[in-house]
């Protein structure tokens, strides 16, 4: 029943090279990375399934990039530098050869761009859906970002635009129709979300807490706040919108709100800042060339309150968002 | 179509425990582990798929003890210290949490025996199979052992017995009759491998090159030669045997020498040392009351020759030996 575990087997020759730039080739049973003197090591895995976590008929190449991408934005939520990844795989006989060069070109490309190296794989067959799992490593020096910092008084910043990545799933799935071109850049936003690395590595320092939007902002805010031990506010005409988003919420104002507040999969960085610091935010922000936008304030108590333009509460079970 | 991405989600408090021995508790978006200076860390994954690796009705707590010892054991064959780890589940509706607890169980008692803790972990849904991948991290000073080191001359050593695994499977399935008391053991040794953390690190600075047998093990020399440079020959009256071992060769000799050759799942080390060290191999084995065995040398040439007792070539393609 064992069939080549602990490495990638007849799909090694695709894989192999993405290992090589760090002289490691996956040759030994294990990879050996020297760390840098007073790093602390950060260390994140997800698992995506065909099915459940992407439709299935995605490029390769792009759920390959959007796999190593989810754990790249939680390195970033933690404001660490990321070092390497593991990948393990279960693919369905069906999966050709040319499937597993696509999906390792993907990761090849993305290696690139983040700097990063495949530190060790496995591949196994299984009778399910394809599955995949990164393990990220990063380094960060001094002290992490963590959800548990935010204080009463401080800011609430997101970055980017909310609820593309919700959006962009519609999108995928056929159910709304937005002018192509939004379309199209939703899909994106949705195929492939951009961990936000520089902003997480500028905050160490300047925020009190950080994590990424993954499950949803009003969810995600939730999880902080209760680290936090704190509650938290929105102003929902504050959370900032794609072009797409702003289209969707002039059609269906109600729809698109809960999308932006209850959908998930934006992969933009959600932080708590003392006012006294905003403009360090912006300068970042700027330095970056990434948008910011402050959607509320950290309060005393528990939960999140999201407010409309007309300052009354939203009742976020109405629009489909259901408390964890 | 986002499930609670990268956290556990409803299981969470099953695992959250496995986390707080270093004050991780799984609440952030990665972990956070500070590295002991002038360490290298050490990476590796394995994934296993329910009808694949495991049969699927073994009790929960067990899978997951092997799910993470096979890891431990390529840590073990790179010489490493086991530090922590991360895990992803893929499961099916039909897991129930008695399920989720005994699997978290076992790791508890795992992370007790070998020192480690859990550092990170996700869980999804899946129409397929269950589905566990592992990621392992250790730490090692100095030199990791390598699988190729191996020089011309070296002796080519195993720890305890060969052929377990592969004979415990057939217990396993019900295939083959042993007496009872055997047949336990065997079953045992397939169900729980012991990772050789403790020889691994005694290795270091002994052995020329080292590896698990998880493939099996004239496939496993094969590819230890290959890194190195080198052919190796084994003698088969030389490969150590269990008491279930043994009891099969008298049955069956051929079919028990296929088994131990060919089989995998031992997760012994195989290693090799220069000849003028076997005191030192011997002393390391003595102290830690693990019985090793000198089973063939390195040479000149590639490949792997394994002799009989009459000192012919063993035809390893007609003992169900598939060359990789």
């Amino acid at each position: 029943m064992s069939d080549h575990l602990g490495e990638f087997g007849r799909i090694r020759r695709f894989f192999a090279p993405l290992a090589s730039a760090a002289g490691l080739g996956l040759r030994d049973d294990a990879a050996v990375v020297p760390m840098p003197r007073g790093q602390s090591l950060v260390v994140t895995t997800d698992a995506l399934v065909a099915g459940v976590h992407f439709v299935g008929d995605e490029p390769p190449e792009l759920v390959a990039r959007k796999a190593l991408r989810v754990n790249l934005s939680d390195l970033a939520a933690m404001g660490a530098e990321p070092l390497g990844y593991t990948l393990a795989l279960a693919l369905p006989e069906r999966i050709d050869d040319a499937w597993v060069a696509s999906f390792a070109y993907g990761l090849m490309e993305d290696q690139r761009r983040f700097g990063i190296d495949l530190l060790g794989g496995d591949s196994v067959s299984t009778p399910g859906p394809v599955s995949i799992t990164v393990t990220a490593l990063g380094t960060v020096a001094g002290s992490a970002l963590t959800r548990s910092g935010a204080v009463v008084g401080d800011d609430v910043w997101v970055s980017g635009t909310i609820g593309d990545g919700a959006f962009g799933l519609e999108v995928a799935l056929g159910r709304v129709r937005w002018p192509e071109d939004m379309a199209k850049a939703l899909h994106e936003r949705y195929l492939l979300p951009i961990p936000r690395i520089g902003l997480g590595r500028g905050l160490i320092g300047i925020a009190s807490a950080a994590m990424d939007v993954s499950d949803g902002l009003v969810q995600d805010l939730g999880h902080l706040a209760a680290a936090s031990g704190v509650a938290a506010r929105v102003a929902a005409a504050q959370v900032p919108l794609s072009a797409g988003g702003v289209w969707a919420h002039q059609d269906d104002p109600a729809w698109a709100l809960a999308k932006a507040l209850g959908g998930g999969d934006d992969y933009e960085l959600l932080f708590t800042v003392s006012p006294d610091r905003r403009s360090m935010v912006n300068e970042l922000a700027g330095r970056l060339d990434l948008p910011v936008a402050r959607i509320g304030q950290i309060e005393a108590g528990d939960g999140v309150i999201v407010y409309d333009d007309a300052g009354r509460t939203v009742e976020l079970e109405q629009c489909g968002f259901r408390h964890s």
